[in-house]
């Protein structure tokens, strides 16, 4: 049987877990006795066990610590520029599964969107957090606040999708370094924009002849990335 | 400007077009005489000029047959098993714009869905069509109603996407031969049904150590190929 997996804020001999995830030990039918796994959501796993379970109290008692789930060799920070509607709940869900280790949030010039609510970017992180148990991760991604895509600071390689460039991701990406994936809006990235970019070293690497969504270029990128095996 | 895309059943020189992409012209405020690009959806694309337009009928004249957008080398059917709920509306739209030729729907061992409404087939249908129009392909790849994997046939490579598997999609692929992706449904294959499609000459690639969800493999494996710049 696969072992429920429970966040929680830190390892601890006890662990008591807020009213939402008290709720989800309920409705899983779980009982005082049965073990679960809890991870902390930067990287650290344990094997634990009920100790106590109302509907919106729980309890929890490390048993061992575990090791994680394996992460990519160096981090990747998925850099998506702001998307109208809802359109980052599944960029954020999906790049949490293809293991990114990091959403960095930006406003580029052709933006429908300039800014997010503090709500919106709860329920986004709230996203990632649900993506990384589902997808038995022990990291869960911060999804972190928009900043200017001029005030960008990146360690590394930092790969840019952009249509018509024409190097290719999967000729360039190595392990040496952090990596970057940067994907625009639904106007794209101006040119003045790519330029000043490639300008700091950023590579633009293409994605095919056809256009692709602004949020199909990011799974499109980090999928190229799982398919080497990381 | 963008010329707006029209999808036709066929070129021809005068075309009449069905009443919901007469309503569609109208909410794009064209009139009589305006340019807008007409596509067939099976690679023929030409530029056309309205001639006539009313809320629910519009006729268009053919100006002059141009090349399409450029497909993949080789066509690239998905074959992905039936999933639960919206979920494949999803799959197909992506799928679309990262240029899949076909989508071959699946009946696997762990399905939770074994059918699809004739409805529902004719949803994703409009979907795939619609997504073509957005990544300007001028083929808009059928959705096929399902079959049992058993019953599935394919030419060229066949690619299974299965947790663990030893290879890498991009150390197998080449252009020599059409191409089938195939992804399993939730509970994913069955040792058996993976078996079974090694012993015909399958190759069960890998999508790195994490879970993903049935929905994010086929894109996952799509954004492999697109990234390799077909």
């Amino acid at each position: 049987m696969r072992l429920t997996r429970v966040p929680v804020t830190a390892l601890a001999p006890e662990m008591e877990l807020p009213a939402p995830e008290a709720r989800h030990l309920s409705v899983m039918r779980l009982a005082p006795g049965d073990p679960v796994l809890v991870f902390d959501g930067r990287g650290r796993e344990a094997r634990a066990e009920v100790v106590h379970l109302e509907a919106l109290r729980a309890v929890l008692r490390l048993v061992e610590e575990v090791s994680g789930t394996p992460e990519t060799p160096q981090p990747v920070t998925l850099a998506a520029a702001l998307l109208k509607g809802d359109k980052l709940s599944d960029v954020v869900r999906a790049a949490t599964e293809l293991g990114v280790a990091r959403i960095q949030l930006l406003v580029t010039a052709h933006a429908d969107v300039r800014d997010i609510g503090t709500q919106k970017l709860v329920r986004l992180n709230r996203i990632a957090q649900e993506a990384s148990k589902q997808s038995r991760r022990s990291v869960t991604p911060p999804v972190l606040e928009p900043v200017a895509l001029s005030a960008l600071r990146w360690e590394g390689q930092l790969y840019v999708a952009q249509p018509g460039a024409a190097a290719r991701l999967t000729d360039h990406l190595h392990w040496e370094s952090p990596v970057t994936l940067l994907t625009g809006p639904e106007g794209g990235l101006s040119a003045a924009e790519v330029e000043r970019l490639a300008g700091q070293g950023a590579c633009p690497v293409q994605l095919g002849p056809r256009i692709l969504r602004a949020e199909t270029a990011p799974l499109a990128l980090l999928g190229a990335l799982v398919a080497t095996g990381v």
